[in-house]
């Protein structure tokens, strides 16, 4: 490889992470993203293999950033959801590449192995729910599907459904107001009972 | 057209549903939902014009049932909430056709007409924090997203970035999680804290 290969790369992940966030895997244009780049369509084959091998590069640096930058806190999950909430604003990306890797994977069968990789969320909820410090009148799982779906209401499902995403003008209130609905959802009922009398 | 011309056509658009509930309008192929419905492509053009036209109105079509199905209810969220998640439990395929439509239909720059559909709504739930039977510290719009969010976590969120659906066999406790949930987040502050001490 010659010494600029590692920014070639670079340019190219990130003219990658463009293209398929707009386009989806099928229709992204390998070329587009080489054009991009500053870069030639043997420069991708060379450093990822093929677009399906660099689609999944993409997103798996997405999740990685995301794993990274907002760490699961089980004893925290309205903190867990206001980092979530801020690093999905801030990398919009990385939902709509997360939905069509969905869309375009196909449905599968069997949900076993979704569900096998939330395993460790779950008994690290349950955990806290034993400790006293979540509401353990609720499935573990079930909070662990509220959390997110209250963290990415903003990034996801309004862009998706809605077709607008958060208001910049008012991202500190509508983070605000992720933070707060996860902890009266998740708190402990005896906790809410005493905190809102 | 001939006598069995409506038949044919619910038959192209059960068959065109299926097709692009999976593959989105770019997948999709027209002479697989013309084969799976019995019929020709020649059919598909008569009878819906293109590809396009054909896509919006199976999307058209899911949503009108959808808004059949489940009147908005401004004075009754959670009640709301709890038919919507029934609904699209029901019909999961709406949620894979608004998030086809949506990734490739390409982001909007301005997201105005996409609030201004929802202005009705949002007036009717400012008027309910005006009668006092909603929470008005939270912006009205912030609600609708609240509720949509919870609506739908387990039909878009779960499957989009977790790749599992509702449980078949804890659907109850999963809808009544979504119901008391939106109670909960929307209630007025004062009934919130009489009805939990």
């Amino acid at each position: 490889m010659p010494p600029d290969s590692s920014e070639t790369k670079r340019r190219l992940l990130e003219s990658a992470a463009a293209e398929f966030s707009r386009y989806g895997l099928a229709g992204a244009r390998v070329d587009r993203i080489a054009h991009n780049a500053q870069a030639n369509k043997q420069a991708i084959y060379a450093h990822f293999g093929s677009k399906d091998q660099l689609f999944e590069r993409v997103l798996d640096d997405h999740l990685r950033a995301l794993v990274d930058a907002v760490p699961f806190t089980p004893g925290d999950l309205a903190g867990y959801a206001g980092a979530s909430f801020d690093h999905l604003t801030e990398h919009p990306e990385l939902m709509r590449l997360s939905m069509w890797r969905y869309l375009e994977h196909g449905e599968e069968e069997d949900q076993q192995p979704a569900l096998d990789r939330m395993a460790a969320k779950v008994r690290a909820v349950a955990d806290q729910q034993r400790a006293g410090s979540v509401d353990d009148t609720i499935d573990p799982l079930d909070i662990m599907v509220l959390v997110i779906a209250l963290s990415t209401a903003w990034t996801l499902t309004a862009p998706a459904l809605l077709g607008f995403g958060p208001d910049p003008r008012r991202l500190d209130e509508q983070r605000a107001l992720v933070v707060s609905s996860v902890a009266r959802l998740t708190a402990p009922a005896a906790f809410a009972a005493a905190s809102s009398g």
